[in-house]
């Protein structure tokens, strides 16, 4: 209930908090025999699932203490089955901790001394077990001596920026002043922001990213100014099973959370007024400088040859995709491998790389896969339509974002009403 | 003091109500010649127009009524100047109704049956004497019998939109829900959006727009997903003295504005929060489809040949970019002709055009500056460096809000501060 009702709130909490839940669900199960008392956190974690469908941890945490319980189940007493899960959910919990501090440590390395940096949302010590994801790299920074500063922003409607992280940098000593989610753009435009961080709920196959209400528009002004953007993501948050951002849901709250605003007192908005209040919202992988994970920061393939002709890069890579999205759809693609990084790196001219790498050019990228749709819409084929088109994905080539789901979004469209 | 404090906002609505405050200062004066009168009202004017430096519609209305009170005072005593000036007053909002009745007519004409629209801010009547700017394109739709729907964002800090917009929105009848800020790029992404609508507080002679703080954002946002972007904006609001947004300056407010929103009667920031506040932000022209004035639609430069390589595109408009950067610096363009406009047309290539046109290729156009201007980020120019840079001007062509810029970046920054 706590989770649902966003008291438990940050993705990474959510699973740590969920484990504990299950773990308390055993002592509340009248359960006598170990089978019993499996099936009883089977449905209990059926449950908990229900309570965030954006937030990928908490079926993780699920997902990982079953599979515990099913282990121990076999060997055990329902008593020693209760205590050893309670023992897998304090270990999950310390793991926890452990990986926002590995994670905390990588992405401080992408932070320069007298860095002014955006922070959307809450990401710090409230959301996660102890560390922290985003703000956790912030405070690490912060105290391998670089003097930052924190451009909070307030994050409607729940205002976790003004309300959480701002209290959090007070507690930590770091500069910071409170901007409306409006503002960051204007910063970004002016250049006077270094970098841009934030979390992820979930992240799917190809590195679309998940995340808190207004991240796509940050990521957007980051993007349009040329300033580096990171989502700071255990990777436990990288979803494998959903190829691309469109496939994830996005949980649509009380409206109230919009109304409610007062200022001086009184309320705001007309009485009959109604309102739209979606959650999270969905940032293409190819407005992403990179994720931080624990295992290193993940960077979208990159062009390792500049002398590469636009044309040859355009149909090698258009192969590439052809032939990742079909290897990703037959399921083979291997944990921490997006989508579009296998084949792309088989194909020896465009690589995956994992450390810093000046040549990243995402936004040219990002603009050929533009040049090329334009005018295909111009032709008035609906924007639906060519987004989802099978066939000459070569076309497509270099929207990450786009590319990676073209070929799967038909599959799935047959068979499947996830698709947006 | 009230447009100062915001109590009279929107871009026109502070152009006439300075007018009459002008009139009215003329009553306070106690000279007794026309001569001494002019002396007082132009001092009054200074007073004015330095109570809100980005809206240009108080300094257009402050020299239209001088020069009206210049041309009278030759010939009149000063108790007819002072109702002279009252008249003009008059005179002015009589016309602002008439203008935005005009706009509305021409913005309406975008508005397809149906639409769902986003609102920023507020831009209806009471933002300007009556009919609205932005707001009044979607009552016109509505009153032409077009089923459209709205989502307001509710425009922090002031809230503008959640408490003046949806007002306005429920007398008309028009259906709406409010959202926040930052969940525009969220509706957007979806395709649940046709168009999108905001006014203006001041337009640069490239076309680039100040208007409230995240205007820029929401932009971004739509030209992101291919939908339609318009500034509706009398010509009194474009200011050809100012060959970029660059050169706008632009109001930062009270920080209390952001610290003072409550929850449930709770203050939300830490007590010793700090806060940033500008009040607009610039939007560059290359992310707008259009601005609606009263006298049609301006669209940018748009390509009539699509046959027309991007090779020869690249050159013809560098050398026209070029000429037309001189030939603005002479201050030799006409009105409502934007810098971009003037040589681009006599090329005979690109036009510059008034109605409607499917082939306008936003994306493509931004997009090809980009590809060019990436690379040479990469090869460790500082951004700020490449966005000047003087001399071959030609390699930046496509990015119509970076290269109408570059010359008269340069040039201004010899002989002027207020380059940013």
């Amino acid at each position: 209930r706590a989770i649902k009702e966003m008291v438990v709130r940050g993705a990474p909490a959510i699973g740590a908090a969920a484990a504990f839940g299950l773990a308390l669900a055993g002592y509340e199960s009248r359960a006598s025999s170990a089978a019993a008392l499996l099936a009883d956190y089977q449905s209990a974690a059926e449950t908990l699932k229900a309570a965030r469908p954006t937030a990928v941890n908490l079926a993780w945490a699920m997902e990982r203490l079953l599979a515990a319980a099913s282990r121990f189940a076999a060997s055990a007493s329902a008593e020693a089955l209760r205590a050893q899960m309670l023992a897998e959910a304090q270990k999950l919990a310390d793991e926890d901790v452990e990986i926002n501090k590995r994670m905390a440590a990588h992405g401080a390395e992408l932070i320069a001394d007298g860095d002014t940096i955006v922070h959307h949302c809450n990401t710090g010590a409230l959301a996660t077990v102890d560390w922290g994801t985003a703000l956790g790299v912030i405070r690490t920074a912060w105290e391998q001596g670089k003097k930052i500063h924190v451009l909070v922003d307030e994050t409607r409607p729940r205002l976790q920026g003004a309300r959480l992280t701002a209290w959090e940098l007070e507690q930590y000593g770091i500069p910071y002043e409170i901007i409306s989610d409006n503002m960051s753009g204007h910063f970004l435009w002016r250049g006077d922001v270094q970098k841009v961080f934030f979390g992820a709920d979930r992240v799917a196959a190809n590195g679309d990213v998940a995340n808190k209400i207004g991240t796509y528009m940050l990521a957007l002004a980051a993007h349009d100014n040329g300033v580096p953007v990171y989502s700071v993501a255990p990777t436990s948050t990288i979803d494998l099973t959903l190829a691309h951002g469109r496939l994830i849901p996005i949980e649509e709250r009380d409206p109230a959370e919009v109304l409610n605003l007062q200022l001086a007192g009184e309320r705001v908005t007309p009485l009959n007024a109604k309102a739209r209040n979606p959650a999270f919202d969905i940032t293409p992988a190819c407005l992403l400088t990179g994720i931080v994970t624990e295992n290193g920061v993940a960077y979208p393939w990159t062009f390792s040859s500049p002398v590469l002709s636009p044309t040859i890069i355009f149909f090698l890579s258009g192969a590439a995709m052809a032939g990742t999205t079909a290897l990703a759809w037959l399921g083979t693609v291997s944990r921490l491998n997006f989508v579009c990084s296998a084949i792309v790196y088989s194909v020896g001219r465009l690589t995956w790389k994992t450390s810093d790498n000046q040549f990243t050019m995402p936004q040219t990228r990002c603009s050929l896969g533009a040049l090329i749709t334009a005018p295909m819409k111009s032709r008035s084929l609906s924007p639906k339509y060519w987004r989802f088109q099978f066939g000459d994905v070569g076309l497509y080539v270099g929207k990450v974002c786009q590319i990676g789901s073209i070929g799967l979004g038909q599959i799935t469209l047959a068979g499947s009403d996830e698709l947006v």
